[in-house]
Parts: structure tokens; C-alpha cells; sequence
């Protein structure tokens, strides 16, 4: 496996904007504050979304529409380098009035309401956290250099 | 957005009390502890839970009641201050003897087991993180004051 | 309730090894890296899985199999000692091509991909944090020694 350790930045509590795209504002907050990597998890609510689940066989993502508000019961993720622009990869768990759940990769989702806990990470000696094509998988994962 | 950033407190590892009512019981650590801002995990089991879904259009919370034990699967949240008292905001992920699973905001539960870590934040020169009613959403969020 | 505090040690991000088992990857991580108490995090996809649940009258585990590829929406838990070794206790909610969703106690599952956050933490004075079998829940919780 790949170990990388990190110095502890800064924390942050975020609330994000009412009407705006989750993935977009994480985004935003990564290149606004400078945040090359961390860990993030957010609770809240969605009024609206797109999962992803990818499929290991064929190694393409689909694409899963909800149209309905939910509870963002929960989203986790992490952000490192794609490209040398910070990347958000995220992963969440979304509820309707029954309680009844969703879940996936989470491509998109209209904030109703989100409260975000991100730890920013510093690589020590000024390494990064790259992403790069694995041939294996199909995706984007962390490497080595 | 609103972005507030924390110094680290404490990390705390806290096994609950079995049969006690798992956000009275997170509520007694901030209030025990004086925590007034800070982020937590849960994993665990529930002997019996009510869950929460905001109407996003009536502006109401729903309540789902689930009478059998579950796992808490997990349980995430954070703790901020509502009238200058330590507030727990907490959403759950349960599931049940065939893995089948329902989620939201978590109104209660009564602990079977519980497993909680969590991470105190330190307000800058002495900041809190307050919630205000806020008129677009009807909930209480995190203010810029 | 019992309260342990902790110093923050290390901060991992790790990729964890395609088509090796999930816990025994995070045991190896805490084995080899000298993690005896933590908090972690992961998001990935698994390529199968066994979940488990507590009966709470019978005190027993069922398992729950699962033999399709999952998006591994998101797996969090601790590691403490037991026996004098680190032991993994993890929860996963697992998610399908039409985001449907099963979660549980995470027994073991085949990393398709899997990435990981965790947060080392230091029994302050030299202090472990310990399992013990406890009679009320007939499960392994942490203990006051």
C-alpha cells in the first residue's frame, strides 16, 4: 500500500451557499484557501443530486438522478492534486422522508443546507498528493512520485 | 460562504452509556467537557432510534420512528453554540439484520454501544461558532458574527 | 460514559492494495506503521463483501454476503487493543449501480480501490486504550484500565 504522512493545517467549519453545487463550492474552498490536500465530511441537506457508481468491469461510471430533496445524511472525501489543481473526490449517503437511503460517488448536488468539517493536510518537505491514470482500475489514483 | 477557521483542542475517544439516549449523551461531553465547537464520529448500535427529514418546501421536520435494534453504521455531526449552549447536530446511518439500512437527521437513540471519537476546535482570539435563524432555509446555521 | 483524551500523532493518507482484503489492509497499516489507537476514514469501491449484525438478544453476529462489486460509499471506524494488538472496528455503507444501499459492521471486503484517512492518536503518559469483554453487551468495549 501507499503511506503518505502529513503536518496538520489549518481546521475549518464551512457552511456552504444555499442554492450553489456541493462539488463546485468544495472546489472553490480548496482554490480559495490554497488547500492541496485534505480530509473533509459534511452533513446537511440536498435539493437535488447525481451519484456515480462505477462499474469495475467496464470501468465506466454511471450515473444515478435524484430529483427529489434529501437529507446529505453524510459526505466524505478528500482532496489531493489532479492535473496540479486541487481535485475533490467525494462519497455520499442521502436520505428521504421514509429515511430510506441512496448512495454512491457523488458527481453534483444543490446545497439546501451544508455544514463541512475540513482538515487541511501539508505535505512535509513540500511533497504533494497526486493523482494519476492506473492502469489497473481505470482511475485516477494516488502515486508514488 | 462562510468559512471559520479553529485551532485543534482535544481528541477524545468516549465509549457511551449503554441505554442511555445517544445525543443526550453527546450533549453531556460538550456540556461536561465545555466544548462549544467541534466535530465527531460515531459507530456503534442502537436499541431503538428517531430520525429527522426537513420538508425543504413546508419548512417541517418529519420523524421516523425505527422500534428494532440496528447498527449505527455511523454517525457524524458537529457541535456549535445555539442560545450560548453547546448544540449537537447529528445524522445517522442505521441498518438492520439483512444489511437493509435508513438514514437522516438523528432526533434520539438509545445506545446499545457506541464508539465516539471527537475532535475539539478552539475559536481564534477567543471566536464561537453561533447558530442564527436563518429566513431562507428555516433553520438555525452558522452565523458570520 | 468513559472519556479518554489523546494527543494527535500522525496524519495518513494511504491507497490502500487492489484486490487485498480491507480490514487486514488497515491491521497491516496499524501493525507496521505502530498505530495502537486511531480514527480513520475511507472511501473507494470494494469488488465483494461481508457485513455483519449484533443481535442484541442473542448476542450474536449474522453475517450479511455480498458478492457484487459495491461502491465502497463510506467505511469509518477506530483502532484500539485487544489482546495487546491493534484491532480494526469498522462500518461500511456499500452502495450499488442504482445507488441502493447495505451497510453494517464491515467483516472483510476485496479492495477494488480504496482511500484512507487516518488520524493517529497517543495515550497520554503512555497510556493504551484497551477492548475487555464486557457482560452487558457481551461485546469487546473499551475499558477503564
Amino acid at each position: 500500500m501507499l503511506i503518505k504522512s502529513f503536518e496538520r493545517g489549518r481546521c475549518l467549519l464551512v457552511r456552504l451557499d444555499h442554492g450553489a453545487d456541493i462539488i463546485g463550492q468544495i472546489t472553490d474552498l480548496a482554490m480559495g484557501e490554497e488547500i492541496e490536500t485534505g480530509f473533509f465530511s459534511v452533513i446537511g441537506a440536498l435539493s437535488r443530486a447525481e451519484l456515480g457508481y462505477y462499474d469495475q468491469v467496464s470501468q465506466k461510471y454511471g450515473t444515478i438522478q435524484i430529483f427529489d430533496p434529501m437529507e446529505l445524511v453524510h459526505c466524505s472525501g478528500n482532496i489531493s492534486l489532479l492535473n496540479n489543481q486541487p481535485f475533490v473526490h467525494a462519497h455520499a449517503v442521502l436520505s428521504d422522508r421514509k429515511g430510506m437511503v441512496r448512495g454512491g460517488h457523488l458527481n453534483a448536488g444543490k446545497v439546501f443546507a451544508a455544514e463541512l468539517y475540513m482538515q487541511e493536510l501539508l505535505g512535509q518537505h513540500g511533497q504533494h498528493l497526486k493523482r494519476v491514470p492506473d492502469q489497473v482500475t481505470g482511475l485516477n489514483l494516488w502515486s508514488e512520485e
